[in-house]
């Protein structure tokens, strides 16, 4: 039971728009599409390069979980989601390693996704997101 | 002329052997090698998960990159490692299109790949490299 791939990294920006122009002018990526997920207080862009999306996260909420992460420490890479199947099956195995769970039931991201946070203390300051497409 | 993929992601972390026993014990990863890189003054342990590696950074040094930034922002994702091909090429580019380079010519890093970082200032506050495999 492993990942298969870097579903996507989520990085947090100030400009949706400015660093959309980044990614596209500079590194030739494509937006294929921009999503607001009101839960979260974000809008998202999506950048596709090989297997992996680059989802560009723009708060709409200065009390949104992004907003207060570019507040604390400014623009950067926010969290890394590793695609994996039976995602219940994965944040069970990782509880019972001792590892801390943001949520320990999926719920729905972006894309319809099933997704699911693991707490940074568990994992070396890095925020890991579990996501599953089970469409 | 875009990257292929995402050809690592770097995580800088406090203990190389404690951040492995979480990819191996709690993603599934298996860590296939573990390589010092003298003059970046780190020792680093490389596991693969679909097409891209997780890179992570353990400092050797604490006046040294890693060292710092463990300092300055505790342990966490570092940099982004884009896959390219004709690497000059896109620093080339990305120099015409205004950002700022650290390595305006290519050096060699870990695993004998040509690698040159972009400016974090010009990338949303993301550390971005640019690496090719020659060989």
């Amino acid at each position: 039971m492993k990942p298969s791939h870097i579903e996507h990294i989520g990085i947090a920006v100030a400009s949706l728009e400015k660093a959309i122009s980044f990614y596209e002018g500079v590194l030739g990526l494509k937006c294929y599409k921009i999503e607001e997920v009101a839960d979260q207080k974000v809008r998202t862009a999506f950048l596709l390069v090989g297997e992996t999306k680059i989802e560009l996260l723009e708060s709409t909420d200065p009390e949104g979980p992004i907003g207060k992460f570019i507040e604390k420490r400014g623009e950067g890479i926010h969290h890394i989601a590793f695609a994996v199947e039976k995602i219940e099956a994965h944040l069970a195995h990782a509880e019972s390693e001792g590892v801390k769970l943001i949520d320990s039931v999926p719920r729905k991201g972006a894309e319809g996704l099933d997704i699911a946070f693991l707490h940074p203390k568990s994992a070396s300051g890095v925020l890991i997101e579990f996501c599953e497409d089970k469409k």
